[in-house]
């Protein structure tokens, strides 16, 4: 797919260019953002999600306050406070966090120094997604009998979420590629579709079989016989693998247990948090009631209505069968330690 | 509440008088039907919806088809056919083919007779509710220990699902009455929004406490410990208890079971369907996909998208710690069998 959701445009005033992800799947506009608070501002209304995604954006927009620190003349507090705001603009994803911090030994180095690095990100982004695909393709295949495989999968995880190719959705395109994919059952991801929206979008695009369902089908589905696995992306991985994602995540989870289909979370090693013991330790964002009692403008709840909209929720490690990242896979409900990586052999 | 979705006009043409659920809660709009078809598209459409006032319009609609008959000159084999038609216009609801067998034998008697029972089955209905909702109440109380409960619940339940008061809805509004009801936590129940559009508003018309949720967000806030008890209604339980009630019900037993949090199923006894032995004998209603890719109008998915609709699931007896009903409590996860019903003091 040749979409690319975060890219860099060099020029008198650098500035990332975003795929304006709200406005997928009806029209395909992009926003240039060149300081600060274009970037916090699309990252908080959701112009552009997804862990690995934001991380991206974290990385980019160090050099963008950078450029625009040169432009307006600020002293070193005043860029890393702006450079904070940027961090801190979404608090549950971790990759956003990571990036930033990554960013951070090059400001002194320059714009140069700093672009580069930021382009490493980037394209070590991308490479991860093909690898952890793989390994998580491998680690499917050997735990289910039935082929092809029908996959559900939640939210959005492909290249929209991240630089390019996906980590659950990479999963999937993984399979399709080895012939092994029946079809993909995607949740539409209330309250912002991001399945509807864009996971279809994506898949439609690449000509892989889907049906679209109202998140609250899954659990049925999945008791029914209808999905041979669950593979999801993540926001946040503790270090024992309880893991922070889209909030509908652990509902997926417990269905899976419960019918013993295999429960898989995709994400880059970057998501990891290993400084974060377990998921009583994660922020879980809770955002306007306004995505809820209404749709497109229309009302869906009576006027005044109040709503309860946490945007994640979080799946103990006892429900995970396997984490898959770039660095091999973890057996969370083996072994809740993410440390514990098996090296592909 | 005041608030009738079933009613009979007596006239010269007799017809039932619906509120229209459909253009709530935006607008309160009456339909009259006063034949077969009009029924039919009214209750395929969901303008009524809900199993026991299904029940209720299959009682009255044969009234309705009697006097149709009459005007139009159909012969027994056209009348009886056009009834069959009326019984089989939603599949899961056992209330609705129920309530028409129930009035068969007063077909031959005439339309004094046949309104007369069909009448008794809408004063029943109203009782049975208050019945049940006083029993899910005191077996709720005698289980949760913290004072005032969270309850959370599902689609709607309440005086728009039924002849009156309500069912799941009918154990909060005794909750409330008895001063013991904290807050309800009201999944928006998609495709159709039940949950948002009409349990929302009843909630409010009677100024209880509440938050309006996406669906998936249910699992999470009950693992979270923030749910006391959950409460659902029914569409038919089978003689094992197993429970086919709206799609998204099985995700919370399964999130109730792994919290311990009590999981309550409340229904008249016209709900249960002895003949059934368990729910793999349930037609699961599979509907249109336009309710899952477009909301008011607008396109929630690209164009050509198809869609996985169930509208109902089956949750396991396994996973049902109470079914209330007017003629008491059952136990399905203690004994899988709706004979065993406990008969209250």
């Amino acid at each position: 797919m040749a979409v690319r959701a975060v890219e860099w445009l060099d020029g008198a005033v650098p500035a990332v260019r975003l795929l304006d992800q709200t406005r997928l799947p009806d029209t395909e506009a992009y926003l240039e953002a060149a300081d600060v608070e274009t970037l916090i501002d699309a990252i908080r209304r959701l112009a552009v999600r997804g862990a690995p995604a934001l991380g991206a954006v974290g990385a980019l927009g160090v050099v963008v306050a950078m450029a625009q620190g040169a432009r307006e003349g600020w002293d070193d507090a005043r860029l890393h406070e702006e450079i904070g705001r940027l961090r801190a603009a979404r608090p549950t994803a971790v990759n956003l966090a990571w990036a930033v911090d990554r960013m951070l030994p090059l400001v002194p180095q320059g714009h140069a120094a700093a672009l580069a690095e930021a382009r490493r990100v980037l394209a070590e982004d991308e490479t991860a997604n093909r690898r952890l695909s793989q390994l998580g393709a491998d680690w499917l295949l050997e735990r289910c009998p039935r082929r092809p495989l029908r996959v559900l999968t939640h939210c959005n995880t492909g290249s929209l979420a991240t630089v390019a190719w996906g980590t659950a959705l990479g999963v999937v395109r993984e399979l399709q590629a080895r012939g092994l994919l029946e079809i993909v059952h995607v949740d539409e991801t209330r309250p912002l579709m991001q399945g509807s929206r864009l996971t279809a979008w994506e898949l439609q695009a690449d000509g892989i079989d889907h049906v679209v369902q109202v998140d609250s089908a899954a659990p049925g589905a999945i008791l029914r016989g209808l999905v041979d696995a669950v593979v999801i992306g993540a926001d946040r991985i503790a270090a024992n693998g309880d893991t922070a994602n889209k909030v509908g995540s652990v509902g997926l989870a417990l269905a899976c247990a419960d019918a013993g289909v295999p429960f898989v979370v995709a994400a880059p090693w970057s998501t990891v948090d290993l400084a974060t013991p377990d998921g009583a330790g994660i922020v879980i964002e809770e955002r306007d009631a306004a995505e809820v009692v209404s749709w497109s403008g229309v009302a869906t709840a009576p006027a005044g209505s109040r709503a309860f909209n946490p945007a994640f929720d979080v799946t103990p490690a006892r429900l995970i069968d396997a984490v898959t990242t770039e660095r091999g896979v973890v057996e969370p409900k083996v072994r809740p330690d993410m440390r514990a990586v098996h090296q592909p052999a």
